[in-house]
């Protein structure tokens, strides 16, 4: 590389690119297509600022990585180049095999495949455009490599992905109460064993960390709108998807059709190789394209749910903490009623369904923590475990989404 | 308004919505699209984070706009609130008109339409919706209002649009170089006999913000790279409507299709009132779906040049002090003999353009000062004048833009 | 006021001084001496850049107040000019009684006197100076005000002290976990029956507001050095108190020789109205002046005190669940025998004191929430009470301090 | 060290010591007081954040330069470990031999001696405590190491000092316009033939470090205010000076005494080696110490003077472009009139003075460029001159300052 490229990120200033190997990784049109992936989805319907890319996050990810090496290095801990660079890879492309609006597509587009599935198979068709060069990458990220803080860089309760996301959430959506002090959590981390552990004088920082999270679940990711607008969006989906199977014209994008004529699962995907290929070009844009195209169709339910979700006419919404299935019933018959809709079209009006906060919480309780006698032990048994307990929580939310323009009991 | 609606701004933190009034201005379709216009058109393949929309500048700058009117009053000066709703909407709406990419397409969807134009025709047909309750605000927007200083902070050297979007150009770009005192520069301003001067002890603040203006110029709205990136945009357009025109099947969203189909003038706006509201359904997303699409045409140039934007191939570019007539020849030379490929065809990989910074630096000097002994001179004659000809100096540059696989002389 | 004086806080940005009446009292040399009395006496000793004033910190939080009372007055609250300048004027003289070094010396230089009793006198002093002008800030800091949220807003859970010096401090001493979304909490802030209360959907704010407290006391107010620093501050006061009760000589300046020869009680005070005059020429400095001498002395416990405050060589400390007697006899014994002192001499380098949260984290369950059918209820009803309590629970903590040279146990 | 010291500087995060050397060095009483020397003497007067010693600005100029050497490291240079020890040393101690209050007093305390020969004793004396091992950063201070661009970071128009000490003020005084991309601009840096250049690339970065200096210069290092201030305590030293020296009883701490006793210059500094020992004992301190003592001392200019800057009752300004010896003339008159002085006296309470941005300006133009192509030229001829040139114009100004109750022409 005849000079360092160099990237201007908001959140930490410049943040150069290492090697040649990773920056061919980053040049790579898989990687490119993570720019037009929101990270947060439609969250910047609540907060407009809150447009950051995968790409972006990615990019973060990486960079707090190097950081994070360069300081257990300097605390002494041997790390290979090739170990050193394996992480840095295994972080920026973590991400890889996430579809257009992350996550809230991620069970309307496919039948039954994770998101971590599609970025081994991407990860693996990568490695071997790059002649084997990302087999550590593979391993680290897979959990196979033998020196196991390195994929619990990757993927913990302390990994690089929340470190990075928490923080750039934060500044682009502006919730000031999530703010991470990241840079002090990373100082004190450390290895024993080979093993990811925070050092005792770090305990307040996690708890800092885990309340901040807590507040960006409550405040950002789980905001009723933006559940009002993804419920909207996959609503949306599901009808074109029916639409186009029976055997009405839906202008898609080439790769979008795919998705919608067919049902993909995993061993579909072990079987035709393309249609990996045929995934990895589709992101944010070729939804919203089709969505263009939508509000013009024929179809009512379709071009009803298109326009709300682009003039940000969206449903109303209430939490409850058992199923609503009565209010639901309710609903729908005066969706039908108001609507002359029979009872399958007032399902795209009416919908429950629940939210939690579980996949980032599960179990910050194991994180381990260095005692400055030089045992280890648990956060459990360590910190001020009322603070910890009330901080891991799990909680789950039902909703019920309806349309304004109906009032409920 | 049951209770008064807040947005979160990165950049200001809580800007709250004054009244109903401005409150359904924000929620009308018109004002949503901007949600779908970037500010800075194809900057975030520089600058990742540069993904910050229309919508928020608008927003930003009504925030600064009731800052600088409550700043007015407080210093005595009188101004009505039907003044005061009037210029908060006409800063709201000055970018109504803006179509996809903003600038960058600007010439390339219209025959000689100019995007205030367009937004004196959005706001007229708003105003007949909201039964003219935006009369005043478009009075001050064409500057036909008698207090001349509202259209002043619309739009001057020193109006609220540059002060919001330097700021937030610079939020997230990350260029910490170009960070502007907005708050400092409107506790400077006043009025004398209505018109708007600085106060004496502003001078250093303007030189400041002229100078973060001249840095955000040459490091990001004239930056290289970008100009590549718009510069294929442009030629996509051309190539898409050229294929459009002759016949061929070209996909595009229904509001794109209808202005690749036809060349739509001023006259043709005026006839024809539906084009404004097909215009009006027009974002960032009929451009990026449509290249989704075109990405796989059969037309070699289109596929071509939709390939290079989506996956960041971008042309080799290089800035001349005069017309490159003769490195273009040779450029063009070199495109057909390698690829096969006639004039006409070879104008699509080779072209040449000129930049400048004329746009927004046109008339500083014209800043008019209040002394301390309460004279009004214009900045010319106070401030140090080097310094602020060097920073009011147009520049031209002229560049050539090739495919990376050619080396020029 | 000729032009609206600006202070330039690098906290809030701008903060106007609305009228002239608080321009006089910030003028007035009671107010002008915080700016040399720092806001977290000795703590810059660990945190380098926490050298703001109680000036800074007092402009702040009417800056908040300010802020408050706008919103209050825009949510459709009437509040009067003279009850709007009344609470401006409270809050901003709210620490007037504070004395050099804030808490660290409030009970070595008196007798039982609480610096908010100095701050009622001071405040009847300057009233008749402002010939009753600061009659309805008195009531409200006296809580005699009928308007109780004006004294809430002062000082309760929630005042605008709080909020202003968790955020102030955080940016001083670059603890980033700590930052408060006061602007948020805010415009959260309401009246029911001229009580204050949070809206419901501030709930999170304040959980984050109070964790972030909570941070701010184990990583900044109660951290193990500045505990050490204060300790040795208070020793060197109390030798040299007790040095010039004896007879010998010991250069103080004029004010704090006073507070020296005399132990001041709050019967003093009342009947020595000069009192209140000399103790409001003393700051930090009258006493960093004086150990600047100190060093010098031929004390050896004054002279080796001042030296390990001024070159920072700190007393060793250690933090108990209980009071650590054993552990004082052995270090007493230690130091008596390794520095050849007797035991009253010894007791000037080994000692144990507690800290706790209490002052700050009282009663943070009665904060009033408004619930969005209206209702009012305690933050214990509403919240999510775990969390809730875990971050109002009190702790005590023990600690022993004692020389760098002597190893214990 | 059995675990690395860290600050944490609220300008860049967390800021990590290296090795035991420097940490050792910074635990040196020398080093240490720093902490009571502010960076920006009296600016708090004006700006209240004003407020960070030359002890924060050291370590983070040592931060700085660890970075700069870490970045041309990776551009393939070879720097030895003790050359990158010397250059870190360097520059933490490069303002050890400040005195109190900076610059202000620079001329008033001794008679021809610069602060940079006292920083030169003071190096010598240290190495000797620290057995020679200072002897790689004496030279590098000095400008007698080999590799001069280590000398070049520690003292030119681009080192680390200028760097930090920018972007640290805007910090703390809150001027937003003066802000600095010093990390962009260390990036940009480069060495050819161990010459310290910038990359062509950073041209803009270093036309708005001009600027930001520029902006800084006139808005806070010469601002009116700070300059009454300076001149105040400058009147005060002169005036306790002459006291002392006819014999008068003025308190004073010790080492303050000796430096108003006798008038110390470099003869007597290399005569008498206790003088350097006295004068490291000497910080703000002790002056404002003995200002609380003298605000009550019987010589009525001496606590006239004390009195006007404890309680922030300053002369009035006004600036000239040429010696205003008439106006002096008129308001000594007037001073003598007023207040029964005679012509000596009224000396203290008229002043005039000359201020300059030459210290910090001379020869920008020196800067040399790494063009793309590999040649090295100077600044001049690469930017846009007119710019520069404006940038790095010398302004002289003369000012007088006399007392507010006393109105001039």
């Amino acid at each position: 590389m005849s000079s360092r490229k160099i990237f201007n990120d908001p959140v930490y200033g410049f943040v150069a690119i290492p090697n040649d190997l990773i920056f061919q990784v980053i040049e790579h049109p898989y990687f490119q297509r993570l720019r037009r992936i929101k990270q947060l989805g439609l969250t910047d319907l609540v907060y407009p600022g809150a447009l950051h890319t995968r790409f972006q996050h990615a990019i973060g990810a990486m960079y707090l990585m190097s950081k994070t090496l360069d300081s257990l290095r300097a605390k002494g801990h041997m790390i290979f180049d090739s170990e050193y660079e394996g992480a840095l890879i295994a972080i920026l492309l973590h991400d890889l095999g996430h579809g257009p609006f992350s996550h809230t597509l991620e069970f309307s587009l496919f039948k039954n495949v994770r998101h971590e599935e599609v970025t081994s198979w991407a990860l693996r068709r990568l490695n071997k455009e790059f002649h084997g060069r990302l087999d550590i990458a593979i391993q680290i990220f897979e959990g196979k490599y033998p020196r196991k803080f390195l994929t619990e860089l990757v993927s913990s309760q302390l990994d690089m992905d929340r470190l990075d996301y928490l923080k750039r959430d934060c500044y682009f959506t502006g919730v000031v109460e999530g703010a991470v002090g990241s840079e002090r959590i990373i100082k004190m981390l450390n290895l024993v064993d080979d093993q990811l552990v925070i050092e005792e004088k770090g305990i307040y920082s996690i708890e800092s960390f885990l309340n901040a999270r807590r507040i960006m679940y409550w405040q950002v990711y789980l905001h009723k709108t933006s559940i009002c607008a993804e419920r909207t969006l996959m609503l949306i989906i599901k009808r074109a998807r029916k639409l186009t199977n029976s055997g009405q014209t839906v202008n898609a994008t080439p790769s979008l059709r795919l998705f919608l004529e067919r049902s993909i699962s995993e061993e579909d995907f072990l079987e035709d190789q393309e249609l990996l290929d045929v995934f990895m070009q589709m992101d944010d844009n070729d939804v919203w394209g089709s969505i263009k195209y939508w509000v013009n169709h024929e179809d009512r339910i379709l071009s009803e749910l298109s326009k709300m979700l682009l003039y940000r006419k969206l449903f109303k919404i209430k939490l409850y903490n058992s199923p609503p299935d009565e209010d639901l019933a309710v609903a729908k018959k005066a969706v039908q009623s108001k609507y002359k809709m029979n009872e399958e079209e007032s399902e795209y009006f009416t919908s429950m369904g629940s939210v939690t906060n579980t996949a980032y919480l599960p179990s910050a309780l194991n994180i381990k923590v260095l005692m400055k006698n030089g045992d280890v032990k648990s956060l459990t048994e360590v910190a001020d475990l009322t603070n910890i307990e009330a901080l891991s929580k799990i909680v789950h939310k039902h909703y019920l989404c309806w349309p304004k323009e109906i009032t409920l009991g």
